[in-house]
């Protein structure tokens, strides 16, 4: 997907006269015109990133985007899973190459922050994307309503002390967002006091980013009927009514509310320093897919390096050798 | 492995004579007596737990335990690997349950202790046995040399902080036994002080263990001549050089010193509440392959349960059913 697509090499117009010499070379050709034009379409199809086709643009509208589309990805479910083996071995290489730069003195970091309703797919994401790097390069936090402590300071006082170390991919379930949704849906403090907080969350985003974080967000994007579907589920076994709490009911019935809550979330926190991507989530199978894609350009993106040896390479073979 | 090998039917005589009344039947039952007798061997030989084969008993020598040995196990590398997936899958079933217990009020949790000379394998551990399990469910601490405000607390103090909550399967990459071990062969503290410990952990332990926590505590036991290949390794390769410290190389000259820590450390803090295993690690596969089934004993024994439903199941599927 994406980027790759550009490199593909064409086919010059002169290789394809000099091969039209005799049949065999005709035909070879033809092949060739048919596989450049094939990589053309591909190159008009894929040549912009998963992040850049889940970006909200200008005009963007939250109601219009399907839950169960496949943006960027037009296979089915089963030619998604059978890329994924391969993304999650290029996402855990890079996760080693980020930890190993920190390392040798590296500060870059990621930050992956995982927005959506209940039952969006948020602890799927967790399991099968993060769950595919080293768990020593990844710090999860759960963000729950605050603690009494935490309500003592300001919203943004617990998400600091979560943010990643260098080398380490953070991962937020739940974040500082909440303080603009369940806190705005339910008037949990005044509107002037949340409505201060988009600029004050821009602010702070780009102060991580300066400090040499990579920001990934992802809104989950799930359709009140999978979300319904989704429930009735975790209601008809018994392995499942751990994750089913009745409130969560109550939530359902705010759903305009907090969709109203995520359009301006969306709108006025989708900065050049770190947009948002919106993932539609009706299809588990393709959101863990575009999830790890988008995860994976991050880390492309910063192209880890391993640190050089910052000691003598020779001189330790040496001593090594001599060891009894 | 172990346990299970005990429930396998065997043949009665009584069917194997009923049997012999024709030719076909007469083979079946030579067939059948030949499995009953293959089980029975086995059950002589599989009886005992992973845990059981792992535990240094009375007169255990470490000196006496090849490094390349595979107890417990008579496969060869392909055949671990090939069982490593069934037994991944079971441990994370297993993590989920626990962690599903504790959202009803369990406050039951697992501690995995990992301990090991340089290279043992200890990194190997936490991404191949650690993190086939949900990420969410686990909190790995790797214990570095004690921080400036550390060492101004007991050493137990850091280790304390670090405990697994309630449904969590918390990871030691080091441990408090760093404590009896670096500390004593270097006296980074007075002979006395570092006596006296043996006694605190296991006082220590057992509090842990009362408290609800499962203890696997593992040595990954190495041979030098294999610690010598694998540092080689590290000094050939540029993507490996960051594991490589010069002062590894000085502790490596101080082996026979942390051996008769380590020997000493198993005989005084092999309890009942917490007992150690000592894993032959100069087979990476074997190695992870025990600490997987050791994991997976550990859980069993727990056996936890999906918690109840704390609400009226039938009630809730019908606000469910008549919400929008």
């Amino acid at each position: 997907m994406g980027k790759g697509a550009k490199k593909r090499s064409t086919t010059t117009k002169a290789e394809v006269e000099g091969a039209a010499l005799d049949g065999k070379a005709a035909k070879k050709a033809r092949k060739k015109r048919e596989a450049a034009a094939e990589a053309r379409a591909d190159d008009a199809v894929e040549v912009r990133s998963w992040s850049q086709v889940l970006r909200p643009g200008p005009g963007f509208s939250l109601a219009e985007l399907d839950p169960r589309s496949t943006p960027g990805f037009d296979g089915a479910k089963k030619d998604g899973e059978k890329v994924m083996a391969e993304l999650q071995q290029r996402l855990s290489d890079l996760q080693e190459r980020l930890y190993a730069e920190s390392r040798g003195g590296g500060t870059r970091s990621v930050l992956l922050v995982i927005q959506g309703m209940d039952t969006s797919g948020k602890g799927g994401i967790m399991r099968h994307v993060v769950g595919a790097v080293d768990p020593q390069g990844v710090r999860i936090t759960a963000f729950k309503a605050p603690s009494a402590e935490e309500r003592r300071h300001p919203f943004l006082w617990r998400i600091r002390r979560a943010l990643p170390g260098p080398g380490m991919i953070g991962v937020f379930d739940r974040s500082h967002y909440e303080d603009v949704l369940v806190v705005r849906v339910h008037d949990l403090v005044p509107p002037a006091t949340w409505s201060r907080r988009y600029a004050q969350i821009n602010r702070f985003e780009q102060g991580v980013v300066d400090d040499g974080t990579t920001i990934v967000k992802v809104m989950l994007h799930l359709s009140p009927e999978e979300q319904k579907s989704r429930l009735a589920e975790r209601l008809s076994r018994g392995d499942k009514y751990w994750k089913y709490n009745p409130a969560d009911l109550d939530e359902r019935g705010r759903w305009a509310d907090y969709m109203e809550a995520y359009r301006v979330a969306l709108e006025k926190c989708s900065t050049d320093a770190a947009p948002w991507h919106v993932v539609p989530a009706d299809r588990k199978w393709y959101a863990r897919l575009a999830v790890t894609n988008l995860l994976l350009e991050a880390l492309e993106g910063m192209d880890p390096q391993w640190p050089a040896a910052d000691f003598d390479v020779e001189a330790e073979r040496q001593r090594l050798e001599l060891s009894p």
